[in-house]
Formats: C-alpha cells, sequence, structure tokens
C-alpha cells in the first residue's frame, strides 16, 4: 500500500501520517519526490486501514498495490482449480457444455431438453425454477416443484444440473435437488446470499454483476472461499455499456483476465451476455477460443413459446447440436478437451439410476 | 406496443403474427411501409405480450409504448405524492434534509450527531446499523443495537430517523425502530425485499442501483407500490461511468426527469454520488437547483476516524452547517421551502418524549 | 512516478529496472514490500518515460504521482485565470451567459435573436455557422456567410459571439469574425486543430469530448496552452453513459472537480448536455449552484421550425428571459456576480459601431 | 418511421402534425391507442424528418424504422463486399492478417519486421508514420519519410502496407504510399476526413468510435460511401467501459453485429482493444471465432524500447507466427481460408520490384 501527500503538506502533517501508520503494526518508508510526498507501507495491514488513511488531511491518494482478495488469487494458488462433480471435472484443460432453458415450464418440456442436452454432447442441464423479474407483473417460476423435475430429467439422462438461488433460505432446498448453485447479475454483492453459500460445499456458478469489475468480481468470490467453500467458478455474462443493440457486451477479455488473475475455472454466458439468437454460436466460439472453461447456453425447443420472454436468446436443438460439434473441432486448437461422443463418467453411472 | 417486422416478410407471415396479437385479446392494426410493416396493438396487452412477440419469426422490434409501470407513473397520478411522517412532509414544495454518519458507531456519537443535525436545521437523521461490504474483511455494522441508540437519538432530539435494510427478515425489526428504510443501490432490484416492503406501510427511500436507467428505477419503485406501500420516494445516488475520479457520476439530470416522469419525491444523495467530501457542498446546492425533494447527507464529527472509512466524504459539523444556511436561501429561487429555525411540528412535539 | 514489480521479480531485474531510470536522468528510490517491490522515481522525468519503464519485464504497473499537464494545473498557477474579452470578464467571480440558435440561419433570424439575448441580459451570442453532422445527408450549416451574419447581429447589439471550427484551416476566417472560438466534443482531440489554436490569442472555449475523462480533458486544454495561447475555457457538455433517455448525461460534478484541479473558467451546456428542452433550465440552475463560470444555452424564436433539428432542446425567448431572472438571484448565493440589467462595459461601446 | 404523440394530445393537434408530414410529401398513417396515438409514415422521407417532427408539440417520440444508412446496409447489398487489392483479397470467406509496429522508427526497423510478418504468413504491414498523442508532450512520428520505409519494405518482402491518416491535407500523400489507409478512433467522426476518403478509391480501414454506437459506425461508413468509395472495411477496436484494467473493452459482438447489419469487411484490432500483449493473442484468436474477416496485430521486435510506449501490446516476433500457426488451424472451422504457406498472389510478383 503506498500513501501519496497532497503537494503542500507539511513534515509534521507526514510526521503524523507515519505515526498513524506505525500505530497499525506496520512500517511505513518515506519518499520525498519533488511535488509530493510518496510513504510505501511495508507488513500485513489491516484490511480497513487504507480506508481510514485516505481520509486523513493532507492525504491525496492512498494506493493498493497487494490485491484485496488472497484467496481467489492465483498469486497464492498458482495451479488452476479443478472442481470434480461426479466425475465431470470443471477447470483445467476441461470444456464442459451446460445447456437449457431459461426456465422449468414442465416436467415434459425438461425431459426432453435433457435428452437433447445429452444426445448433444453437453454435461450440464440448466433451469430456473425461480425467476427474478425487472417488472412486478412478469412470471417468477414454477418453484420447488421445478427443481425436483429438473433433477429427474438430470438423473434419466446422466447430466448434472445447475440452477440459480436467489435468497439465502433457498441455499439448502437448491442445493438438495441440483448438483451446482447459480448467483445471478444482480445478486453478485449480495454478501447475506454470498456468506451462506461459503458454508456449503455445493459448487457455485458467480455470475458477473453486469456494471462490476473484475476486482470487484474477483472479491465477491472471495466472500464464498472465505466462508470455506471452495468450489467457486466465475462466469461472463455481460456489462453494461452505452451500446444498446446487443442487450450486453459480452466482455470476452474478462476470460484470459481473470484466467490470470485467479485460479478459479472461468465459464461464457454467449445467451445473456448477447440477448440475440444469431450472435450465441458466434460468440459461444469466440468465448472457447478466447480460453473459457465452459459455456453456459439457452437451448429451448419452442422457443417461440417460451415462457420467459428469453426464446430470443435461445438456441433451437439443432442449432445447439451443430454449435457443440464445432466446439469439438475447436477446443485442441486452444488446448482444451471436448468430445461430443464421450461416455459418460464411471461415477455418473453409479450415481444415475 | 408496435411490432416491426423485418424486410423480406411474407403475407402469411404477418397473418400468423396477427393471429398471435389476437389471440391476447388484444386488437392489431397493420401499416405496411416502404421496407417494413408496422403493426400497432390496441388494448391493454398482458405484460409479457412484448417478450412473446419479440421471439416470432418476421419480427424485427418490439417497442413499448405505454410505459411498464402504472403506480409509479404520473400519467396516473399527476399530484405530487406528499408523505407525512410525525408531520414532516416529503414531496411537493418542501425540502428536507437528512444528515449523520455512514454508520451509527456508539450511542453517544449518534447522540452528538443527531443534535447537531437538528441544530443545523436537519429534519430526519441518518445512520447505518448494517453495512454492505464489498470485500469479506470489512466492518459490518453494529447491528440491532445500533437501531436502538439511533431511536434514542433521534427521539431526544426531535427527527426523524433512517437506516438500511438488506434483506426481508430484517425488515420488521427495522421498521419497529426507525421511521424510513432505505434500500441500498445494490438491492434496488432484490425482489424479495422490495415485495416485503410493499407489504408494510413504513416510507422507504430507494436508491438508484448504480448502472439502473430511469425506467428500470420506475420498475422497481412500482414492486413496492404494487405491494400496497404507496410511500416511496426515490433517491439518485450517482451512476458508474468511465470516469473514476469521483467514486460515482452523479446524474443530476435524473431530478427532473423523474419528477416528470413520477409523481413520488426524488432524494438526491451527494455524498455517495461523489465520494469526495469537497464536492459534498456544491453538488449538494446544484441537486437543490435541479429541483430535488430532499437531501441525504453524510456528517460526522471526526471524518478521519470513522469506522467504516466513508469519512472521506462526510462533512464536518460546521460545514454541513453552512451548507443548510446557503440552501435556505436557494431554496424559495426553486419553489422549495425550508427553514433552519422552523419550530419542530406539533405532532412531532407529542411523538417525542 | 512509481513503478510497481511483478511478485516473482528478482534482484538483477530490480537492478535492470533502476538502471534504465537512472540512464533517464532522475533518481530511483527502491521500497522492498512483502509481495511487491515499489521503486519511486524522483526528479522531472520525460514525458515518455512511463510509457518506457511500463514496456519492462517484471513491472507490473506504473503510476504517475504528478499530473501529466501542467500549464492546466492549478498546482502551478494558483489563482483564478480570468479572460477579459472586450470588457467582459468570464472566470473568477463573473457569471456568463451565452445564447442562440443551434445554426445562423438567415440574417433576420439571427438579428431578432441576438435582441433577444441581449434584451435577456446574456453577454455572448452563440451560433455555428458550420454543422458537423453525424448523418452524410443531414444540413450541413450556412457558411463564411453565416459568420457575417452573426458577427454584425452581435456588434449591433452589444454582444462578443461564439462560433464553433471545425478544421485548422478554418481557424483564421473564424477567428476574424467571431470573439471565442468553440471546440466540439468530436474533436477535443482533434491535435492538428488543438496545435493550430495554441498559435493564436483568440479565446477557445473547449467542449469535453463525449467519452473523455478529466486528465484526456486537461491534457487537451494542455495541447492549447503549449502553443502559447492561455485563453481557454472548459466547457462540459455531457458524457456518454449506459442511460438513453437523456441524450448525454451531464456530469455536473466536473465543475468542482475541474475547477479544483484546473484554474481555466468551466462553462456547462445544459442544451446539449441534456437534450430536451424541459431539462434545461433546472440543470442551468444547477450547473451555476454547483459553481459554473458561465453557461452556453440553446434559444430559438422558433424551435419547431428549427434547420438543424435541435429544436427540441432550444428554448423559447421567454424561457431564456425568465431563466435569466432566477439565475441574477441565484448567483450571489454561490458567490457570483450577475446583473441582467447591467450596462454595457465601456469597451463594448467604443468597439460597437 | 413512426411519430408517437403524448397521452393528452387532441384531435387537431394530431391534424396539425399529419399536415406537417404530408408537407413533406409522403403519407401519414394514424392508430389511434389507449393512451397514445401513433402515426406511421410511408413513401421515403428527407433525412431531417424525423429530426423536424420530433421538435413539434404534441410529439412525445419519434422512432425510425429504417435504418439510417443505405449504401453501408446489407438490405440494399445483400452479398458481402471483397475488396481485391493487388490479388490479396479482404472480405468474404478470406482471412486477412495485418501485422507490424505502432510507429515506423527507422528503415531497417521497418524491413526488418516486414521480413518477420512476412515470414509468418501475414499479408499486409502495418505501421504509422503521424500519431496523435493525447498528450502534448510525446512522440509525434518520423512523418513522410516513415510513409516511404515502409512502402519500401512492403514493396520488397511482398505486403500490401497500411498507415493511418489524421487530416484530410495528409490524403494523397499518404494514399501515394500506401494500400489502405486507416481513420483512427477518434477521427471516426472526423466528417472532412471521411468526405475527402470518398473521393478517392483507396481502400480505407474505418476504426470504430471508442464510445460510438453501431449506428454511428454505420453512419459514418456511409459518408465514405456516399462519396462514392465503396472500398470500406469496418475494425472494431475496444469501447471505453467503466472497466479501466483493460485499456479498452474489445466488443467482440460487434462482428457479428456488423456483418448482419452490412455486407463490408470488419477486421478485430485485438492490439488496441485490450492494450496487454498477454490478450493480444487470446482475443485473436476470439475474433477470428467470431467470424472476423481479419485482424491487425502489432508486433515489434524490440517492444521494451518502442518508441511509442505501445511496446506494451506489442506481440514478440515469436508470438506473432505462433499465433498464426494456429490462426491457420482454426480458420477453417468458422468457413474461414488463410495460409501461412501461401504462394503470393500473381499480381503481387508483378506488382513487386
Amino acid at each position: 500500500m503506498i500513501v501519496i501527500t497532497q503537494p503542500s503538506v507539511t513534515d509534521e502533517r507526514i510526521a503524523e501520517i507515519v505515526a498513524q501508520i506505525e500505530q497499525a503494526g506496520v512500517t511505513a518508508h518515506v519518499s520525498r519526490g519533488t511535488d509530493r510526498t510518496v510513504i510505501g507501507i511495508i507488513g500485513q495491514a489491516a484490511p480497513t486501514l487504507a480506508e481510514h488513511l485516505r481520509q486523513l488531511k493532507g492525504v491525496e491518494n492512498v494506493i493498493k498495490i497487494s490485491k484485496s482478495y488472497k484467496l481467489a488469487s492465483r498469486d497464492f494458488h498458482p495451479e488452476d482449480t479443478v472442481i470434480d462433480i461426479k466425475g465431470v471435472r470443471i477447470g483445467g484443460d476441461n470444456l464442459v457444455i451446460m445447456g437449457g432453458p431459461c426456465a422449468v415450464e414442465s416436467a415434459a418440456q425438461i425431459d426432453e431438453i435433457a435428452r437433447l442436452v445429452k444426445a448433444a454432447g453437453g454435461q450440464v442441464l440448466r433451469g430456473g425454477a425461480f425467476k427474478p423479474r425487472t417488472g412486478p407483473y412478469s412470471f417468477q417460476g414454477v418453484g420447488v416443484e421445478g427443481l425436483q423435475m429438473m433433477r429427474e430429467a438430470g438423473e434419466k439422462h446422466g447430466l448434472l444440473t445447475i440452477t440459480e438461488v436467489m435468497t439465502p433460505e433457498y441455499v439448502d432446498i437448491c442445493a438438495e435437488h441440483a448438483d451446482i448453485l447459480q448467483v445471478g447479475t444482480r445478486n453478485m454483492q449480495n454478501f447475506d446470499l454470498l456468506r451462506k453459500l461459503g458454508t456449503i460445499q455445493t459448487p457455485v456458478l458467480l455470475k458477473r454483476g453486469f456494471s462490476s469489475t473484475y476486482d470487484e468480481f474477483l472479491n465477491a468470490a472471495e466472500y464464498i472461499l472465505a466462508g470455506g467453500n471452495p468450489n467457486v467458478m466465475l462466469c461472463e455474462r455481460g456489462i453494461r455499456t452505452f451500446e444498446t443493440y446487443t442487450r450486453n457486451t459480452l466482455d470476452l477479455s474478462a476470460i484470459p483476465v481473470l484466467q490470470g488473475l485467479s485460479h478459479l475455472p472461468v465459464i461464457s454466458d454467449p445467451s445473456h451476455g448477447t440477448g440475440r439468437r444469431e450472435l450465441v454460436e458466434p460468440m459461444a466460439k469466440a468465448s472457447v477460443a478466447a480460453g473459457a472453461n465452459g459455456l453456459i447456453i439457452e437451448m429451448h425447443t419452442d422457443p417461440d413459446n417460451s415462457m420467459t420472454g428469453d426464446g430470443v436468446q435461445s438456441l433451437f436443438p439443432d442449432q445447439f447440436a451443430g454449435l457443440l460439434k464445432d466446439l469439438e473441432r475447436l477446443a485442441p486448437i486452444v488446448g482444451k478437451k471436448f468430445d461430443t461422443k464421450k461416455e459418460q463418467p464411471e461415477a455418473f453411472a453409479v450415481w444415475q439410476r
């Protein structure tokens, strides 16, 4: 951490700032420049010290040199995290494909979609049971029953399942039915939810807030890791920019950036990241080419009549299958393994009834 | 609502789109243009119709002509909403000033600050008992005890109180102690929280999400109104832009825009909106000049040592008092009433013990 | 300037970085931290040194402590710049009002508008003779003839004139006819134009690029100042954000921020900054309350039929006059002088024929 | 085009709006809705009609249904534009690679880099002779001499050349030496420059303004096309967002979006789009996977000592060659042709001395 003083600051003021630093149990190292004085801080400071120092008179700026997250940082965990869920490995050189509808609508719907996801080579079935809606008059989801329908479809067809959890109270029931819990973009800084997810071991797919920086994103992951749950995946799903033609701007640079800063797997969501069906396929390929550890894609058998209105960004089943065929050829070029015909892992067979 | 077709669309396809519209119980009105056909929809459509139509083949765009919110709209409620809390009136031509620390730290601290807020002419005491923190290792607040300290300070000095509520479970306990409940920027679309707040009558100050459009903001307010709580204030507190010198970019156009679109009072937060003490005063004045119905301002007796690190944006007590003196002169120029020497309302005296 | 090394960097690598720094004729000051080493640079470095160091192996970041602009900075010029043009003073505690149409359309139009601007208490007549248009098929302005019409109207009614200049070749002809030259938002980083403006003494109103940071804005001003022209005004005119309801987001914090960082006058443009007539008045008042040294406002006698289509943001003459009456009362509250009835300065009378 | 009225508008007012529309020589088609009336406009209206109507009393909004650009639109030119330059084909199913330094520094430097670009399989040599610099004290380029050095290097090694042109006066001299002229991000709406480029036939690579929408980008291309030059390539090079870790946010969705809206080739610039060397390779691959028709990449033999400071984003020669090898395998998966060993086209041999 570095403290930069204002140009006019007196020697006494500097001495007072130094005193405050040393009171915090760390060492101050003063460099007098032409205009400003710079005070370096050496040692492990309390997390609030930066904020405290920034408030002091005579301080122009406080710059953190070390990152504010530790457990999420590659500095302290150089190897890739690989999360093994019933034999499906997420992270490292594996490419994982999650597919399914925005919302579970009925047992027949989710069963048929699960069959198609599996046939195409996907490993995880996605589907929402509770829907956050930006207007109070929209479809809100089918609830716990939907969780059960999805679990049955996943077990029948040999797919893991992922579903969104929106409040701490629903974490346990969702974790009972799904293999992966998804935190939506609007909940990335719902700290109560993050803390609750830190107390369990179920893998979490944490979506980037649509206006969150990489630093804020990794700090949100740190909340879950710090609670004791090491099984976190990061998901880039588009950010808000001035461009409104696409629903969001899918920030693919996030993939190599996050993989550089962190050891956690990075998943891309080209469906929500673009909001337009015709862009899903090129952006899915681009995500894999950029190094993504996986994709989460909306697919629907009848997108024109999806209940959530997200059909506009859902692939048709044949588009989904065609895309996975292309990804099978693309993956090895970027050092990833993906096989649409792969036998399901043994653990899977045991688990599947 | 208007449906715009793709250029190449056939007559049969148009007929199918029209059939879907009429199935929804509304009337379709077809205009064939040079390139594209436009289908106007007349009547009260279900809220999901737009999303459904956008998914159809041959549809290029669906444009909503009417707003998606009703209760929050001035179209349906032309007069200003004025919320009366123990005789303090918020909305219309009243200017209300809310002041206090970011976080309640001790009984003595909040009592002294309450005294200073009242002496300067403020009407509401602000203070956080639970703090949302972007990193897992920061100060998290003093909890329920803080609510009690703040209520006592408010009652003693004749001030209303406002505090942030972050989860549905805390709504009741917060409402028991505070006169106004604040929803923070990260919770603007926490729909469970909004729904819970719709079930009570305690006034709510809803902060704009830092990346939310006016439309999303008013839809969030609609959630609370639709639940049955008409006492909602909107609060502009800065949005995220490419400029990082200020913590946020305080969007003062939001004040006249929201007052035009809605009848709800609009409060400005120049403290969080700038994140820098030296900007609070000019932006507070600018907010009132733009027509704000009130301000919420951080003030601290010892900002250099505030526990949250938000001291960097807190005014000193004399700055706060000087600002209110200036606002007293500024208010009448923009048709607002504000009197730093005003006797407390009678209802207040009754209520105050 | 501070160099921050990567965590893993060796002592030899640090020695090489230090050698590169000392080769540049400045002193290096090494502080070894727990994770990273910080190298402070003391002395006046060449402007390209930061970029050079950032490229070196082992360097994680280079942070500039001093600002990249000097002539525009208040650090080196503590008193406000006041530009005196024929007795009209811009900067310091003066409030200057510039009004007029987006484009000069005819001699009669500009004469009538000049009369109204003067009658309302304005000091400067604005009007465009050449229009930058975002589409190739739009109205492009009336050219040099328009400059003459505007000058005549200004002289007749005792107003200074301001017009936009878009290319270096037009600087001389525009400077011959107008008292102030305006650089539009899209030209803020047109370095050839800035350099040319540095070679004359005619005052320049430099508009902020709609996606430019404060730092970039002040560096653009520095270009003109470095060329030898000290008469520069900064103009906040709205930035591009995710919100599209307003044409731009008028960033009023820019006013106190720029006045803190720089000694140059800061003008606000609430017309282009909002793009909506009903917002001009509140945002004009807010600008003055935030401390603006002046305003530039579009006013038109027949906005419904303006040739540029910017009528949608132009005030009617009576709105303009009413606004100036209010500003006369508002100005003294924020320490500014403005008098709608003020006699024109003597220099003006001489100059006026 | 559609006009939407305000809710309260009278029948007379509607009749007046209709009269204004018919006066413009087009047909009005009135649909009365529950709240608002919608007036459709049928026929080819003058480009300024929308702006005119938006200014009228009683009008709430005017929505353009047809696009404001025609020549750039795929609606009117369904097949891909393929630009043939001395036998190198840009557009359609060809992948073109442009590589070279940010700035030409010396004849020896550019010759050596040209050799390496050719050896790696690139077809175009990039290099700047004039540099736009955001601060007035930075390196400004070597000028016309640099153009000559680059042309000689290109001819010797069998590469096309591309260089940036910044003002209309330099168009002719640049076109004399280079095969492709580049318009930089800050000049995307420099309309004088665009108009001048419309008068020649030299191909133009137009970079997206870093805060420009797709619509503005295509309108800028329209300027050049409308002038008579059909040889335009669009270049995505990153937009400004709230994220500052990367210099810009490379918006890869722009590639399929622009290819859908327009027939012009789309090139990606992962060097400026990220500003960090370690991100160039993954984002180059992602660009091709998203369907880009080409890439423009900075490569330097000694990036640590580049004169512009852009070395931080330049690839080393072996990284560049390795990337092109990977692209050779990736291209066919997305239907593109790219061969690092391809014999130079015959036309090239003739032209090369």
